[in-house]
C-alpha cells in the first residue's frame, strides 16, 4: 500500500460572472481508495458535483463572481495497483476487444492516430505485439522528442509534436495514444497528480493501454514511478480531463499541486501496473 | 407519422481475415420506432451486436474470412419526430447544461473549436442567442463553402475546410460543430440514412444542437427534408459513427444505402425538430 | 518631398560566436533617396555588404565573439513616390505580366497562394479587376482578421491566419499577398520603418501588388500613412526580408526602430502609390 | 561525356483562351550542352521566351485558344558534370557562403526548414558536418518514408511528409531541403529529365546542396543515375519550376517526358557530382 497526501491550491482572478467545471478530485475506483478528502471555495461557493458513469471522472461545477477565487483540495489517497508480467501481456485481438474499449482506437483531437497510421506501421509494426511494443513506442518517444517545458501550447497536437520534436508530459501522452491507436491497440490519456523529485509541481499527464483484457499504465515521460501516481481523470485526450474548464473571463494567478508520499512500502517497480 | 424504408447493400473485397465493425442500423429511441428490420451477410457469419448505452449507437462486429462479403441491412422505419418553436427555442446558460452535454462543448478530431473560437466570435458573437444563431451558423457555412463531392477526404477537419472553403455533408457538420462549440452551444454529430431527391444515395450527416434544454436537429447542407431522415448513430464527430470501421484488408466494391418514403403526412416543415 | 529620420538600435547578448545577416538598411531605389546614413557595431566589427542585383535589398555580414553587441542604424532619407489614381489602375492580363514578376505569383513559406484559391474565388472573384479588388481584399482582412501583438508567432503563415482569425501587420501582409497571388495578381512583401502615431516603435510589413505595369504599395493594417514609410526590403514573404538572421547563438536584449518624419509637405493622400 | 535524347511530348484541352507559362526545355550552362533542340505547339503559336538571369530557367509563355494543345519538345543533350571526392567537401562556414546562396537557407513554401530545425537538429545535428551530411539526410529519407506513386498531392509539403511518412520524387527532395537548410546547408530543388530503369516516363525532380563552395546533386530516391539526368529548372521548391503553370481552364490529357542515353563512356558513379 502506498499512502499519498494531496494539497491542491488554483487561485484565479475572476472578471466577469463566470462558471467553471472542475475536474481535480482524485477518482474513486478499486486501486485508488480515498481515506479523507476536503473541497473548498474561498469565498464560499455552492457547488454541483458529477461523476461520469463510464470513466468516473468526478466534476464539479460552480458558478463565480467577479472577485478572487480560491480552490482547495486535499485528500488522503491509498494507492493499491495491481501488477501484471510484462513478458506475458498480450495485445488484445480487435475481435476480443470489449466493445466499450472501441472509440479508444480512434483518432480525437490530439491524437491524430489516422494521420500518424504509416508512420507507427514503418516504425512499430514490425515489433512482437504485446506489452513490449507499448514500451518500444514510449522509448521512441523518449529518444526523439525532446522534454521541454513551454515548448508546446494547448493547441498542440500528436501530429504537431512529429514536426516539431518537442513537448511535455501531455504531449508525450498524446503521441504514445495516437501510435497505440494506429496500431490499433486502445489508449486513453490519464490527468493524475504525482510526485515529482524535480520539476516545479504540476498535473501530470499519461497514459493507457488495453492489452490483454486490462488496461495498463505507461508514461513516456519516467518523470515520476507509475505506482505512486492518483488518478484525476480518463479521456480520450486532454480534452476531455482538463482540471478547469472556464465559460466566461478569467485568469488563473496561481497554481501548486502539491503531492507528499506519506508511506511507500512498494518501492519503484518495474512491472506492468493494472489499473482498470 | 412518417414511414422509411432503408435498403442498404455494402459489398467488400476482403484480402485478409478482417474484423469489421459496422453502424448501419437504424437507432431505436422514443422518435424512431424501427417497425421490421433484417441484417444479413452473405457468406453467412456469427455477428456481436453492442448498444451505447450513452448515445444508442448500434454496433456489429464480424470476422470475415478472405473473399466478397456483402453486408445487407433492410428497415421500415416510424418517424414521429417532436417540433418546436424556432422564435422561443434559447440557448441555455452553462450552469444549466446537464453535465453529460459538457464532452459536446470539448473539440473532437474534426471539430477543432479550440481553433476557431475567435473566428466563431467575430462571426457569430453578436447575433442574439438561441435557435436562430445555430441556424446563422449553418447559413454562413451554405454561403461560404462550397458543396463538392470529391473536394475532401476522411482526414479532412473543420479547420482544412475554414481554409480550403470545400467539402460535403460530413465537412458543412463538423464545421457547424466547431462553431457551435466555440460557442459554448454542445453540438454533436449524426450519421443518418437521408431521402436524397437528387444525388446519389449514400450516407448523410447532419448534427445537433442542444438548445433549450433539448437537442435540435440542424442540417447545413439542406439537402434533405429533416424530418425524413433516419438516426443511424451520434457521435463527436465521423470518427465516432463512421458506417464500417475495417481492421485488416479488404476493399469497398460497392455501396447503396436506399431511402424510400413510403408514407408522408406531415411535410418538409420549417420547425425545429427536437431529437432528443 | 517627405523627409524622414530613422535611428534604428538593436541590441544582442551574444553566447557564442554567431553569424549575423542584417537588413535594416534603407533600400536606394528612384523613389526614396538616401540623403546621410551610418551604420555602426560596438564592439566595432568589419562587415561585408551585398546587395541584391533584383530587388535591391541590402544585407550585411558580421561574424561577432560572445558578449553584447550593439548595431546602429541612423538614416536620413527623402521619399518622392509617385502617384496613380485608384480608379484608372486596372489588372495586368497573364500575357502582360514581365517575366520576373510571375515567381510573385507562386506561393511562398508563408503565403500559401494554392490553399486560399477557393476562398480568394469565393470572396473576390466576383469583383471588378482592378486595383479596387486590391483594396477591397486589404478591407476584407480589416474586417476579418484581429490586429492583436502576440497573437502570432515567427511560424504563423496566411493559411494559420484564416483560422485563427488574429494576427500583426505581418500576418495582415502575408494573407494579402495570398490572396492576390491566388487572383493572379503577382504580390510581393515589404519590410519598412513606418512612422506609427500609437504603438510602440517596431519594424512595419506591407505588401506591394503589380497592376497596370507598375508595382503599387497597400498596407492592409492602415496603421501608417503609406507615403512616409521607408522601405527596407522586398521579398516573396518575411522569409526574405528578415532584419536579422542569426546563426548561432544570441538573444535580442533591445529594439528600438525609431521614425520622425522631419518634413512633409504632401500629407496621408488616398491615392495609390506607385513604388517600382 | 554522355549524350542524351529527350522527346516530351505534353497534350492539353484547353476550354477557356489559357496562359501557359511552360518550363521543359534543358537549361544552358557549363555541365550541360544543348546540342540540338526543337519546340513545337501544335496548332502553332507564338511565344515568348525568357531564361532567369540568376538561376538559368527557362520559360516560355504561350496563349492558347479552347480546343486541343499538343507541346513538342525535342533535344539532345552532352552531359559533362565534374566530379569531386565525397570525402573532402566540407560544409561551407555561414561567413563563407556566397551572399547568393543565402535565400537558399530561407525556409520555402514547401520547405518548412523553420518548423523542422529541431528535427534535424536532433536526427543529423551531431553527424560530422560535410558531404556525407547530406548522404545520411538521403539516406534517413529512404529508410523513414515510402515512396508510393499517388500518396501526395500538389499541396503536400516537407511538413506533411514528415506526418503521413510516404511521398514521391518531388516530397522527396523537398524533404531533404528542408532538412538541409535547417542545418545551414543552402539547398534547391531540381526539375529534370531523368532516364529511369523501370517507372514510367516522368519528370524527375532531385535537390542540390552547396557545399564547399560549390553546388553538389543528390538524389534521395536513388532512381536515376545521376550523372544522366537533364537539368530542366532550379528553384527554391517545387513551385519555383512546375513543367506548366497555367492561368485558365485546360485540363492535361497526356504526358510522355521520354529520355534515352545515346552514349554514356562513363557509368553511374559513386561520386560527388558538381552542378554548379
Amino acid at each position: 500500500m502506498i499512502r499519498v497526501s494531496i494539497d491542491n491550491e488554483l487561485s484565479y482572478n475572476v472578471q466577469q460572472p463566470s462558471d467553471f467545471v472542475f475536474n481535480i478530485q482524485a477518482a474513486k475506483n478499486q486501486y485508488q481508495l480515498i481515506i479523507e478528502e476536503t473541497l473548498a471555495f474561498d469565498p464560499p461557493l455552492p457547488f454541483e458535483e458529477f461523476t461520469d458513469p463510464l470513466l468516473e471522472n468526478r466534476f464539479v461545477r460552480i458558478r463565480a463572481n467577479p472577485g478572487p477565487l480560491k480552490v482547495s483540495y486535499r485528500a488522503t489517497v491509498g494507492l493499491n495497483y495491481m501488477v501484471g508480467d510484462p513478458a506475458v501481456i498480450q495485445e488484445s485481438p480487435i475481435a476480443m476487444l470489449p466493445m466499450e474499449t472501441i472509440p479508444f482506437i480512434f483518432p480525437s483531437r490530439y491524437c491524430q492516430s489516422d494521420l500518424l497510421m504509416r508512420m507507427a506501421q514503418l516504425e512499430f509494426g514490425g515489433l512482437a505485439p504485446g506489452y513490449s511494443r507499448v514500451e518500444a513506442v514510449c522509448r521512441w518517444i523518449r529518444e526523439h522528442i525532446q522534454y521541454q517545458i513551454g515548448s508546446s501550447n494547448p493547441n498542440t497536437s500528436a501530429a504537431d509534436v512529429i514536426v516539431h520534436r518537442a513537448g511535455v508530459c501531455r504531449d508525450f501522452a498524446h503521441l504514445a495514444i495516437a501510435f497505440c491507436r494506429a496500431l490499433n491497440i486502445p489508449a486513453r490519456f490519464i490527468a493524475s497528480y504525482a510526485n515529482f523529485p524535480d520539476p516545479p509541481p504540476d498535473f501530470h499527464a499519461m497514459f493507457e493501454a488495453f492489452l490483454g483484457g486490462r488496461w495498463y499504465l505507461f508514461d513516456p515521460t519516467e518523470l515520476a514511478p507509475r505506482n505512486q501516481v492518483t488518478r484525476i481523470g480518463t479521456g480520450r485526450d486532454a480534452t476531455d480531463v482538463a482540471f478547469a474548464t472556464i465559460f466566461g473571463t478569467a485568469q488563473m494567478t496561481h497554481m501548486s499541486p502539491n503531492v507528499k508520499i506519506l508511506e511507500d512500502n512498494v518501492g519503484d517497480v518495474a512491472v506492468a501496473i493494472v489499473t482498470s
